[in-house]
């Protein structure tokens, strides 16, 4: 059994941004809640669905909000304990362990801090293997996994549980009600058995973004060369960013950035849109790649993930494309997630086929 | 034990809508969908508290939204169950009764649809003995009743479970979820027993509404002087409305009326404000009457009331003040209903000593 302590910690932030392709917020703050909570509470272990049960009851658990928000609201501690008691009593059974609901920036590690604080270990798997804006984004709803109930808790003890006729509908309610709580907002939703989990679930991408963070944290020529090797990413550009525009609507972080090439790139330009996550990569009126696969702008000498609402005129990034978790893929799948979902009129093409 | 049935049915409509002061929506529609209920489920046993025992749960239901969409909106009819459900769950106890939570306009004869369709008797009881705008505006608040848990459900069959740190919380939280659900919804707060619905509600408000329905439908002579003497009513001014402001806002109705005086009352201006319910009535500087105590235009002919978005340009209207229930005249009640609540800046005095 592998524990989460400091160091994996630092490891899942990191890889948790990889993954997060922009999106889930600047993990910093949330980094050091979660760092805090292991000092008193103990190492989390990370436990593999198959060493569960398979009528055990999995909790995933994530902030929602506007990334910016989520990224610097400090939490009271407290609201694994309401979120875990709320479903307990609605859902009559005890849980087992919570997982992530999204693979990315702040909710990588947020799962952790609650973890350590309920006594719960954490499942080596999550809902969308990277992030995603909305709440029925998720693998777990795909696989026909009700969304039911819904628990969400502010840092004041405010708890809204929601039993919702669709995803979409609770996506809207939750979106209302964490903006009046001050646009961000703990929650868990997806109740789920490890028997659902092993078919609903990006299984192993927690243990996968540890090594992927470590593997960064440690690389020390080429970092990005490395970071490409091991999650099979493509490079799309190097360059300066030369234009970003951004507006935060509906509780969204809305824009794009337009990456003008250097070195052996220049001359080139890439454009990059994001709706929290990035979507879309686009140059000369060709698509380099696009969601679900995951698009991350990354430091060009650090390879550091860099979040959407942080790139800023003048930064030095590269751009890189990651294949997304298989399941994705399928047309079902993409109804849900797929380019058209976020208004670009483009079919999705695997970022393998584009660059393969 | 009484019942109500059809005939019961009209006199609650329209009593409520005297002690709604224009406020809780237009009847009309809920007493045909009330009386549509009756008419399948059988008549609903109007019950005093002292008939149940102290331990007897009982659950204020009523609807919420903008007073305009809530009184043409269709319910799917099964919103009673729904409540009594969640409720019975989330306090692992059985409900016994319900009650109106609100007296006035379609929350007077709602819950009547509600009892017969889950087979629960009405309590004679209800939360304000009026018409108020926000969730903390309570006789149970006041009494220091928990709000919790709140329970909303929309006609689709969402279904949303609040425990909020104060009922200003719930307020707050249940307005944006009932703007999402299109502006409407159903809700239950405020589960007390017997013992403490002694001292937390307005006993014997609905049988006192039937009276002063019955009275009213069947008055001939003088309706108005009849109403009036049937409620300890003042009347303030008898004219034209001659002018009418009025804007959905933040989903209330807010605005104002110009009455000018016909008859006896020629060379007379009277300025009624309200949001949803009418709030203050004022005379060249001078007020007449205002919230708690209860201002309610009626039809001069009919003496039947009008609620506020129905008040137009042109209308024949008699303008009379009621007393309030005296929990409201308290220094604590008026904290939470006394004029500065609404931004008017005046001391509260009771209309009996402005017109005795």
């Amino acid at each position: 059994m592998k524990l989460i302590g400091d160091n994996e910690l630092e490891w899942l932030s990191m890889g948790a941004s990889v993954f997060g392709g922009g999106g889930g917020g600047d993990p910093h703050m949330g980094s050091l809640m979660a760092g805090h909570a292991l000092d008193t509470g103990g190492e989390v272990p990370l436990v593999s669905l198959d060493s569960l049960d398979d009528e055990d009851l999995i909790l995933p658990v994530a902030m929602v909000g506007a990334p910016t928000v989520m990224a610097e609201k400090f939490l009271s501690g407290d609201e694994g304990d309401r979120l875990k008691t709320a479903m307990e009593k609605a859902l009559d059974r005890k849980i087992s362990a919570v997982c992530c609901a999204e693979l990315g920036g702040v909710n990588g590690v947020i799962p952790v801090m609650w973890a350590t604080r309920i006594g719960l270990p954490i499942v080596d798997c999550d809902l969308m293997g990277r992030a995603f804006p909305e709440l029925q984004m998720t693998t777990a709803a795909i696989a026909g996994v009700s969304i039911n109930p819904v628990v969400i808790t502010d840092e004041r003890g405010n708890v809204v549980q929601f039993r919702t006729v669709s995803p979409k509908w609770a996506e809207k309610m939750v979106r209302t009600v964490v903006a009046s709580m001050g646009a961000a907002a703990s929650l868990c939703l997806y109740p789920m058995t490890v028997a659902q989990a092993k078919t609903a679930t990006v299984v192993g991408s927690v243990s996968r973004a540890m090594e992927v963070g470590r593997l960064l944290l440690e690389a020390s020529d080429d970092p990005i060369a490395a970071l490409c090797d091991s999650v099979d990413g493509y490079p799309l550009i190097e360059g300066k960013l030369v234009d970003v525009e951004r507006q935060t609507t509906e509780g969204f972080s809305r824009g794009s950035a337009t990456i003008e090439g250097t070195g052996a790139d220049s001359g080139r330009l890439l454009r990059l849109e994001f709706q929290n996550e990035n979507l879309l990569a686009m140059e000369d009126g060709r698509v380099l790649a696009s969601v679900p696969d995951i698009i991350t702008a990354v430091d060009v000498h650090t390879a550091r993930p860099i979040v959407t609402e942080r790139l800023r005129y003048g930064q030095r990034v590269s751009v890189l494309a990651l294949p997304c978790d298989p399941i994705w893929r399928s047309d079902k799948a993409l109804e849900v997630v797929g380019p058209k979902v976020f208004s670009y009129d483009i079919d999705y093409v695997p970022v393998e086929e584009l660059h393969g």
